[in-house]
């Protein structure tokens, strides 16, 4: 069992020789958390089959080029989701590669894991967004190289100082907006690239399961393709601007948004400090930084409208 | 040019040789009309590098396996979207070949095809949908083979008639359903594996675009993973049960939501008739089939709601 994304991989290409295809599966959050992965190799390996999956999807209806040149990286902070862990022996049995993200490393999934990686509590660059697009960038150089491999670390060494600026940073920003917004039974997220998995992640875990929200994520790509018709002064939207090459996706759905909506918030990784990072890599760490900011706006919002994070209505209370 | 999707990829492969990888691109109701064939390609193709993309993020952020072994799908009925014009362009360029699905063959967008499918009006196995699933069928059974090639067309040649008699089977009840919500100010959709895209579909074109009605499209798959936090007696859902593999992902929802919502519509492909297929290919017909119900519930909802599909406050009306 090795120690970090550089060494997992290291030991699987030895072993494997080839690699043909990276799934990342999970559910939910963890799903999300796993995007930044797949998004690096999607768009910068010539050669590599990659796919994101929601667990029970791939358990159902596994893909036929999964088997010993796959790597599936899974993860779930519990190690305990059913679907994932399902996901996880499926991997094994059909012979690949089994890398698990989970806090728990004696948990059900990381028993069904080839390799085990445990986030570091309280690092973003150890978390386990972070894990996921490590062993990208670990799966890329070591088998088709990498030319922006030291910038990309460099960006590791620096996503925990912009971090912790940012979240005091937007602390009051979003300490106002939870004020504005804390009777809406809707609010909208948007976002491009990299960042989609957060505008989504938002909707799905924070709003809607956390604070009983509606909420739906946007493609800002999508936006003028369908969704911003409903836009009007009383629909509110969270956007989420993107640093690198899809920032033009967010910039003109945010250019319509100031003409033809109200109640708007934008959250700016560039006004939140990203750009320290090299401009060749930058665009990648835009999740594991915005990561961190939906949970301050989250956390406003929960004490606004006197409802904690923690409480549900059927989680953990029943089966389902 | 070629006429149709056999005879296509039959002179990209001759020309090409090797093909690596397929890009199925699009906007909004396009896009989601391409990914019956990314669907397919993902779950079937043991080599190919396969990915669907919103035009624009693929026009910002390109991926690097985009190249001379590369096939490109686009759809536009209208040839006109100017980031799917934009993407063949940048394919042709690439080298890749340009396939261009469109009901204009003189357009712009035509006019960055190497290749040009014009749909066939009225008939649905030879939709955009069905072209851009036959393209991936015959992606595949030339290059890889595929066993079920002759049940495929099989259930090509059946899809027309399950349409006509689906469409009015499910009027009187999409009538029903009109009468019941046409107040609300929110509707769920919700669907899994190949029909994903057509509970996305429903929701970003046809209840927030064309009647201004808010939405989301749930993952069934994800359902449990946040998004049923949210459901209650008053919050209307509209599922879209599968035939095939994650047809468990669907009815896990829909036991889940026959407990705890009330506003319940059930489109299930089953009831449907889509059963005539046969059961090895018959989940890659959901979207093709699902796809014309959604229209019979979309042009049922604008009746009750006296709110034409065709009114717009923003599309054709002003510069964005």
């Amino acid at each position: 069992m090795a120690c970090c994304p550089k060494s997992v991989i290291s030991e699987i290409v030895k072993a494997k020789g080839a690699i043909k295809s990276v799934y990342f599966v999970a559910c939910g959050g963890s799903y999300a958390g796993l995007h930044p992965g797949k998004y690096f190799l999607e768009s910068e390996s010539k050669e590599l089959k990659v796919d994101h999956y929601t667990a029970n999807e791939f358990c159902h209806a596994t893909p036929k080029a999964l088997g010993a040149d796959s790597i599936v990286i899974t993860q779930s902070s519990s190690g305990n989701t059913p679907e994932t862990v399902k996901a996880a022996e499926i991997a094994q049995k059909a012979g690949a590669a089994s890398i698990v993200i989970t806090n728990k490393p004696e948990s059900p999934l990381a028993q069904n894991g080839d390799y085990v990686l445990v986030p570091e509590k309280g690092s973003t660059a150890n978390s386990g967004q972070a894990y996921s697009l490590k062993l990208a960038v670990e799966i890329l150089n070591q088998t088709e190289g990498y030319e922006n491999y030291d910038e990309m670390y460099n960006g590791f060494d620096r996503i925990d100082k912009i971090v912790g600026n940012a979240t005091q940073f937007i602390a009051p920003r979003a300490e106002k907006w939870a004020k504005m917004y804390k009777d809406e039974k809707l609010i909208y997220t948007m976002g491009s690239g990299s960042a989609h998995s957060v505008a989504y992640s938002f909707a799905i875990c924070l709003l809607m399961e956390m604070q009983w929200v509606n909420s739906s994520a946007i493609h800002s790509g999508e936006y003028f393709h369908g969704p911003f018709e409903i836009t009007d002064r009383e629909t509110p939207f969270i956007v989420f601007m993107s640093e690198g090459r899809t920032r033009p996706l967010d910039q003109r759905a945010l250019d319509f948004l100031k003409q033809y909506a109200e109640k708007l918030m934008i959250v700016d990784v560039k006004e939140l400090g990203i750009n320290t990072i090299d401009d060749k890599v930058v665009e990648f760490f835009n999740p594991l930084l915005l990561v961190h900011a939906i949970r301050v706006f989250a956390q406003k919002l929960s004490e606004e409208r006197k409802h904690p994070l923690t409480v549900r209505r059927y989680m953990w209370k029943l089966e389902y």
